[in-house]
């Protein structure tokens, strides 16, 4: 849908301006959409023009106030957000928006990200996830416990009475990807294999790591070893390295407090990707539950909006 | 040295060929250097054609037999020398040469390397660090404890009685490389700044990771992070990163049995790296001494030539 006849009727548009991608909707003054848009203008394609690409996006509807969540807030985006402390919830967040005007006359307000400032852990810092958060604290007011947001840079949120307590950074999508296929390891990997979440060898190799405290620095040779003595066939060891990453990714993650035997876990990901998470926490005995992440990004900035009085207070 | 005019007494050529140089050494019969040659020629670069890049660096030496260690004796080498299991010791390994005579009718002989198969760990090898090791139970016959071999793929062993009986890879250098040179933490770190040994942040992070016991995985994005809260400086922060890899790697080894507290430490490593580890021990109260590689993988070279009687058996 790019407009539909009751957009006279919209209240906002809602944005979510990632790295890769540029996501619009138009919001009735309930917070629902009324229209969508999206485009491959993301922060890290554009060097300016921000403002151009995004009226380029939503030339069709009316203007409207903006809000905005996503590496657009950040020091490379169109306005910086500075990072709020944690712990925050979505009056805290929703009353240090960024705001300015265009020079179109269009009203724009920016979420920004959190940071943890630690000496035990030289500080941590998300954007973008923090308004996914808000949107699952929004969907299911009475939850409490971990959020894993995997990808590139796995985010683990915990999350208690709607406000976002705590997270941490893993660069476990990033490291797969440089393992596989910049690493000498490349040799002994290839794609086509089964589904990770179906592999024998990921749940092998997330036990190691996970269960079986092998570290993980210390396990990740032996996806070479396993070629050269084992004869292990290159598509079963990708599944296995991915399952040490992964399995790592969760060891490293319950030494660090985030994840408990008794830990409500939601997923936010790609179904393929949430199943093998899924997958990974069921060898520790812990079950997990996928939510969509553009459903909570919706929702975690009609909740923003409104707190910020953007939208109307109550829905 | 190329040549010298006493090359008419040698008995062996000695051989270290790995992946990226080619080094022989004319021995005289009780194992001591008479002239010495190297070249680019490493079987990494090498497609075929072994024996022409070896009797080309050769040429003005006697015609003798030849003893090689390294990655000619692997699946892309000159003559595969399968994995002998571990413990082994000097007499173990030069019972299991891997013999053969060339075109031009040398005598060749390639030293194995050592392999684990454990359920446990799903495997490990080394190929030309065995040789060394050899070589520093020779040079060290009493010597009782932990051998580190730092590199792109660091070895740790564990020496006692001349028997090399256990040994662990981890891949420190090479994910030094990716994660400062490919990953996003690119952007937070650059070179330039102080010797890995003297800078402050890099004992901070070993500490963090080796002492404070915080887990590699959820260590790294921190790289990041103390750019943007801290302001760290690029180059400060290179050694920061370099600190958690190997404080990572050290607290892996620890946690793998590779190293107690009451240890005795080799490190075989060029002189800053040497430093650097030991530096990097030191924040964990232990002390180390280094050894240089080259003097070592001769010694272990003419100890193997011995136990297989290319060399007189006495010196």
């Amino acid at each position: 849908m790019n407009a539909s006849p009751d957009i006279t009727t919209a209240a906002l548009v809602a944005v979510d301006w990632g790295t890769s991608r540029l996501r619009a909707w138009l919001l009735d003054p309930a917070g629902n959409p009324l229209a969508s848009a999206a485009s491959d203008d993301g922060i890290g394609t554009l060097n300016g023009g921000h403002e151009a690409a995004f009226e380029k996006l939503v030339a069709g509807w009316p203007k409207l106030p903006a809000i905005m969540a996503g590496m657009v807030g950040s020091r490379q985006g169109w306005r910086e957000a500075a990072y709020l402390p944690c712990p925050a919830n979505a009056a805290a967040i929703g009353a240090q928006l960024t705001r300015f005007t265009t020079d179109a006359g269009r009203s724009v307000a920016i979420v920004p990200g959190l940071a943890i400032r630690s000496d035990g852990r030289d500080g941590d810092v998300i954007r973008g996830e923090e308004t996914q958060l808000i949107g699952l604290a929004e969907r299911e007011p009475a939850f409490a416990g971990t959020v894993i947001l995997p990808g590139t840079h796995s985010k683990w949120a915990r999350l208690a009475g709607g406000s976002i307590a705590d997270f941490q950074t893993f660069m476990t999508g990033e490291l797969f990807e440089l393992l596989s296929e910049k690493s000498f390891l490349r040799h002994s990997v290839a794609a086509g294999g089964p589904e990770l979440a179906d592999a024998p060898d990921f749940a092998l190799a997330v036990r190691r790591t996970a269960a079986d405290g092998l570290p993980f620095l210390g396990a990740l040779f032996s996806v070479r070893a396993r070629q050269l003595l084992l004869d292990v066939k290159r598509e079963d060891n990708l599944a296995y390295l991915s399952g040490l990453v992964i399995g790592g990714e969760l060891a490293a993650a319950r030494a660090m407090g985030s994840l408990g035997t008794d830990t409500s876990v939601r997923i936010v990901a790609s179904p393929a990707l949430a199943r093998a998470y899924a997958r990974a926490l069921s060898v520790l005995g812990l079950s997990a539950e996928a939510r969509d992440g553009s459903e909570l990004v919706l929702a975690g900035l009609a909740r923003l909006a409104r707190a910020a009085g953007l939208l109307e207070q109550t829905r």
